[in-house]
């Protein structure tokens, strides 16, 4: 299965089955494996890179901002996970439970953390004193568990690998201003490292992450119209420092309660990747995440000089830092070729004996596979410039789908209209009330709320529903 | 607690009470917090940053030997961990479980991983088919659990960190290479990063990993003359692959079953530095793995030009990746020096009026405390030279300390002897008996056997304990 193939499996075509599409594309890019453990996925290297990249990126760009990292245990005792009521009520209902530890059976049982609010609020109440104790502004890196029925690899697991940040700070007004920093740094990262565009904005009542007063969520569009919720960020007020009893004295010598955030991003992001860029040949990775960013493949590789100048041209550019891989084996070139264009490598350069006669090589991007002719002096230069304008094809392209996608509806006939015939999402003024959007999600098979826009469009006076008064503008999209 | 502090709190000396001494320091260096989850610790940022440094060298390190990281689930079925014998009779016994998964009883329950070897088979199992596929060669950080009923931070937790290397060889002596080359890396890890020398060498067949066909471990010496297990590394023959049903094609065409290996150091490491180094003032951070090397402290800061040629001093040493923190807070000159004592910063740099008139500043070594004037030109060089030489002072003094507490034991006499008045490690001869180390333990009170060293002395022809001829050397110890 693994070397001895001598030819790239196939694919299923996404116009056809885009999920099985997606299973094909995880399943022979070798990015995982299923496992026996019910609703849980082994990580594959080619897999697990691009998730140390993604931490690599997001880790410097929390601690650009002064956030830390530490490390909380992976249990919850059931009391710990009571104290905050809507929280548990939103939790405890996909929890794995330990119940025996060491052959017997534990007085209390624990939860595997689903997310880990309760064990950084009982941390915190040891450490928050004063004032001069705040902000605190604190990061993990984790696996998490929550009990799913259907799974899917990197989008829905019952285990997964996330970042969660969970800060303290004094006054309101600051923590609402780090949970919208936050949301930024997720678009920008979406934008910047992934070269994914997302709609940004905040989650409606009913939506809402468990305990929070505000869910601010970035929504991605997946090449088939349907949504993804790619990071979301919270502000919480002092609900669950009420509930823990964490005061501090504050500079008029008050007992005050801090106001509290969280923020995630987790490995779906590799699901959006796949899903956003990927075509009918394979994976398409953005090259700020790539494990390999370039692959050489030598042409007539049994020629004098073609493997030795491959293998100059990669240490070249392994000394600029740039990932690359010079694949010298027996393979066919047209097998290569293929191969990568499987593994989603953003370039491919070729070098052959005429190149060499040239001094230049061939550049083929993997988006657009238009080929550039370019000289070997100044090689990295060259690289450089094509790993970014693989970067900007991708996200224009991702952009020009999500905008060829995105629908104004201003009737209720015409929402269902598109809802049922055109996949993707749909602006439409809403009144405020639930009932609506319960309404919407039955009558349409399951379109959601995604966000409330910071930019508002006034479509119309009422809502699309129910005809009363319309207080926002809601984007919907069926999800993932 | 934590920043309204006036004064540097008071550390227990470790030679009135060790233990205390090291709980003191792990909580007042702000390395760790106690959490509600019994067994388990809450790492701080300090803690954790420590150990940051140490995924990072180690990391290095491997993937430099060609090994990808990957990531495995957190449960194993129970189904799944019984299927090699040796290796659930010794993980069974603290093993935490998960019975109730989403509100349901699961129909089988599921072990939180203690180690990962029975994960690890299954993926093989699915990807090895011909002698192409090997070796592989895979590495994971993860979080594991085993059950203790005492703990202590970093020392023996319910939950740690740590990494897993698991490896498939075609041969047995590629496996046995990859077996030793791992400990090596180990030793020298534990020499280059933390500074700490260790013995090494192969475990009895009573000390050997369920499963095992041989373990090798380092051993380093703590401060007190107690052994602390450092990292191990297994060669495990067939066994799992037998037990798994992995096999795979070989050269010439027969069904073979592949060589494992596997290899693991963890967040106990953190331990090893601590009670290596430390003092009665506080830790000492090996610089390699240090989150603050260098600490500037300036000197009458209110004088003017003080606090900006600190801060100069500051940017010429992060430009050369020096991890280096200017302290210009308000507390006290002396609040500071004893504040970045506790927490082990490797160089503290002084800088003063009169230092600024004479072009120059003070360094001074944490383990010598002695002061070097030297010269702001070229002050990176300098502050250097004097990690190293902080480096070199720590590994010699902990080498020394190590020398001191050896003794060689001719006669079982002297054995109980040295056992019952001297703390360290016991150099004598040994049958190859279980019953010996089990008799050495119980009449010692816990004195074990800590390995087998690769160059062994001939002190003497019988077994220390029984007079029988004798097989090898052992180096026995109390251990943590």
């Amino acid at each position: 299965m693994a070397n001895d193939k001598k030819f790239v499996e196939q694919i299923t075509p996404m116009e056809e089955d885009f999920g099985q599409w997606y299973t094909d594309v995880v399943k022979k890019a070798e990015l995982v494996d299923y496992s026996g453990v019910k609703g849980c996925m082994v990580i594959r290297p080619y897999g697990y890179a691009i998730w140390e990249n993604i931490q690599h990126d997001l880790d410097a760009r929390f601690k650009a901002l002064g956030h830390e990292n530490v490390y909380m245990p992976m249990f919850i005792p059931e009391s710990l996970l009571q104290k905050e009521k809507d929280h548990v009520a939103g939790f405890a209902p996909e929890c794995a439970w330990v119940t025996i530890g060491g052959q017997n059976q534990l007085s209390e049982r624990l939860c595997v953390r689903p997310t880990s609010e309760t064990l950084f609020c009982e941390h915190y109440k040891n450490i928050i004193q004063s004032y001069r104790d705040l902000p605190k502004l604190y990061n993990q890196w984790a696996n998490v568990v929550r009990w799913e029925k259907t799974t899917r690899p990197f989008l829905r697991t019952s285990e997964f690998l996330w970042q969660e940040g969970h800060t303290m700070h004094e006054t309101e007004e600051e923590a609402r201003e780090e949970t919208l920093r936050m949301l930024k740094v997720y678009e920008d990262f979406y934008a910047e490292a992934l070269a994914i565009p997302a709609y940004v904005g905040r989650k409606t009542e009913k939506e809402k992450f468990a305990g929070a007063e505000e869910t601010y969520t970035i929504e991605p569009m997946m090449h088939n119209g349907v949504a993804l919720q790619g990071g979301t960020s919270h502000y919480f007020g002092t609900g669950f420092c009420r509930a823990f009893g964490i005061t501090f004295t504050a500079r008029d010598n008050t007992q005050q309660y801090p106001h509290q955030t969280s923020w995630g991003v987790s490995t779906r992001s590799i699901g959006a990747i796949i899903m956003t860029h990927g075509d009918n040949s394979g994976l398409i990775l953005p090259p700020r995440v790539a494990p390999i960013q370039v692959v050489i493949v030598p042409v007539a590789q049994h020629k004098p000089g073609v493997l030795e100048k491959a293998e100059e041209i990669r240490k070249k550019l392994a000394q600029k830092n740039v990932r690359v891989k010079l694949d010298a084996s027996d393979n066919s070139t047209g097998w290569k070729f293929s191969e990568y264009e499987m593994k989603g490598v953003p370039v491919r350069l070729e070098i052959g004996p005429r190149d060499i006669e040239n001094n230049s090589c061939v550049l083929v991007s993997r988006v657009t596979r238009e080929k550039s002719f370019v000289s070997l002096d100044g090689i990295e230069e060259a690289v450089e410039k094509m790993l970014q304008q693989v970067h900007d094809e991708l996200y224009q392209r991702a952009l020009q789908n999500r905008t060829e996608k995105t629908y104004d509806a201003r009737s209720y006939d015409e929402f269902l209209d598109i809802a049922a015939n055109k996949p993707g999402y749909i602006r439409a003024m809403w009144c405020g009330d639930a009932a609506c959007e319960d309404k919407i999600k039955d009558e349409t098979g399951g379109v959601k709320s995604r966000c409330i826009p910071f930019i508002e469009d006034h479509l119309s006076d009422v809502c699309v529903c129910c005809g009363k008064p319309a207080k926002h503008l809601v984007i919907w999209g069926r999800q993932y």
